[in-house]
């Protein structure tokens, strides 16, 4: 069975852009392969180090929204990626091999440059994330890392990174991994720009039903709409963006019609989503809190132990990678 | 007692400049402080990827070296850096907190930089020496480490990140290192210039009386002699440095006044040397053959054994760092 990886930083509680973005994409492809999903916590200091301590509490409640939304941890192996103290020797390792101009080209990091300006530079962990990034793909043998299409580039850094060490070395230590492409539906949040926690635009998995009627009912709709019967346009939308999630298909092209010839109005088209939106969440919303008050512990105590599982995985290759390197290893 | 830290890169068999120099201090120091002694393969590999197959025979013949001269593990901690894996953590984890600027202004990488040329830049790993030197001091606590008046920089570089860091999570997690000024006596190789293996110009511990013979016979000399009746400056000359190790003072002084006054000549003088430096290294070369041919599994096995001995003490202080850092620490 091939191999996927993939990670989230710790943000803290999912909101629907997360859940049915990448959350839902790791759950479908939790019964074709075996995947390896891990708290990205490492990469959550390369740009907020002052933020640390709420990692701890932001990787509990993003695995309590993981566990409640359906993953499986009997299908798949989660872990915590600063539990794996292999990521950090591979790390290492690589960076024996990564050019710094190669690294300084990276878009993001050029970004950051540019916005931080010329006063202030980045930090060296910052600019090493794409090896760090390799070093979690790669120490699992991943065939495949789930990506969108923006991210490719990011991918091939991997992918160049293992080309040049089983060069180096003259065997194939590590695996080029795969770009497996998957689309994320688009979702808004209530101010009309894309959902992010950092806007406070979001809503959440952990959000009661009344707060989720009143992020609804305030959510920005199609600025061509001034009247009701001003025609919409239901594509730009992001309350229709989440009626493609939460309502069924006929009522959903019902709405689309209605919109767009505006025999329905914004109020009435809310209305629905959030009966819809709280209904379909209803049983998710439940299991999540039922294990944010009873099974935080047993929670913690799972994932040690996984990413001990995982841990054992990574120790494999990285010893052969060493063993690779150093010839005649001492490890 | 306080805690020094110092580490040597696996070069392999030692010259009478690392016995004399370095290794002498390490021995000096020995009885006075606890001391870690690291062999540096991370480091090796920071500049030399592409021999890392030499570094296991390199960290043995050395190792070898450090016993038989009279560093006792009895008395102080010998490890192998890789084989204590919270440097590779530690390192990631103060590399978060390293700017970029700050490690591209250290002069050794400016100079590498200047050395390669526009056309290839240095690695990430080597533009992170800095870090993880710092990583390897700070692990366990040093309060001391020795350095030449060149080095102080570099330990200036990491008492800041320290500082930085003790700084931000608003408590001593790290020590600040004082650095131990050590002066290290002069000494050339069979060309004139400082001893050193890449110049091939050096005496080994291993060679033996004859190859010693030899090239003693052809060192280089105070070149205002081409007459043995022209008089000598000896404090330029290196076989007069090298009489300073291996003559007792009343000798040596006599040496001095007959060089400056011309009533000895150079193949005299050196085969004074040749007497004393074989007379003295002797029975550490007996014992270098002893441990060479009878006791290296041995060796081996110590080392591998107190470097988990340092791994222990290294963990203490990583896993206190992490939990200053991330708060509730999971690990």
């Amino acid at each position: 069975m091939s191999i996927v990886l993939s990670g989230m930083r710790p943000t803290g509680k999912l909101h629907l852009g997360n859940l049915y973005g990448a959350l839902q994409n790791w759950i479908n492809l939790q019964d074709k392969y075996e995947c390896y999903y891990f708290v990205a916590d490492w990469h959550a200091l390369t740009t907020g180090f002052n933020e640390s301590k709420e990692i701890y509490n932001n990787t509990l409640e993003m695995i309590i929204d993981w566990l409640a939304f359906g993953l499986d941890p009997q299908k798949t192996t989660l872990f915590i990626q600063s539990l794996v103290k292999e990521h950090a020797e591979l790390f290492l390792l690589l960076s024996m091999i990564t050019p710094v101009g190669k690294l300084e080209r990276v878009p993001s990091y050029k970004d950051q440059i540019a916005q931080l300006g010329e006063s202030r530079t980045a930090n060296y962990g910052f600019l090493g994330y794409p090896v760090l990034m390799s070093a979690d793909i790669i120490i699992y043998k991943a065939n495949y890392v789930p990506v969108g299409i923006d991210q490719l580039a990011h991918l091939e850094f991997t992918r160049e990174i293992v080309r040049s060490f089983n060069h180096l070395v003259q065997k194939e230590a590590f695996i080029e991994p795969e770009p497996l492409l998957s689309e994320f539906p688009k979702i808004l949040g209530t101010d009309g720009r894309k959902m992010s926690k950092s806007y406070g635009n979001a809503i959440y998995l952990a959000d009661s039903e009344e707060q989720t009627v009143q992020k609804i009912k305030t959510m920005f709709t199609d600025p061509r709409r001034i009247r009701k019967t001003d025609p919409g346009v239901p594509k730009e939308c992001g309350v229709f963006m989440l009626h493609n999630i939460f309502t069924d298909s006929q009522v959903y092209n019902e709405i689309e019609t209605s919109c767009t010839n505006a025999s329905i109005g914004c109020t009435d088209c809310k209305n629905m989503l959030i009966k819809n939106l709280n209904n379909k969440l209803r049983p998710i919303r439940e299991t999540r809190r039922y294990l944010q008050e009873n099974k935080k512990n047993e929670i913690i105590d799972n994932i040690k132990e996984s990413s001990k599982t995982a841990s054992l995985v990574a120790k494999v290759t990285l010893e052969a990678a060493k063993e690779a390197i150093f010839g005649n290893y001492l490890g």
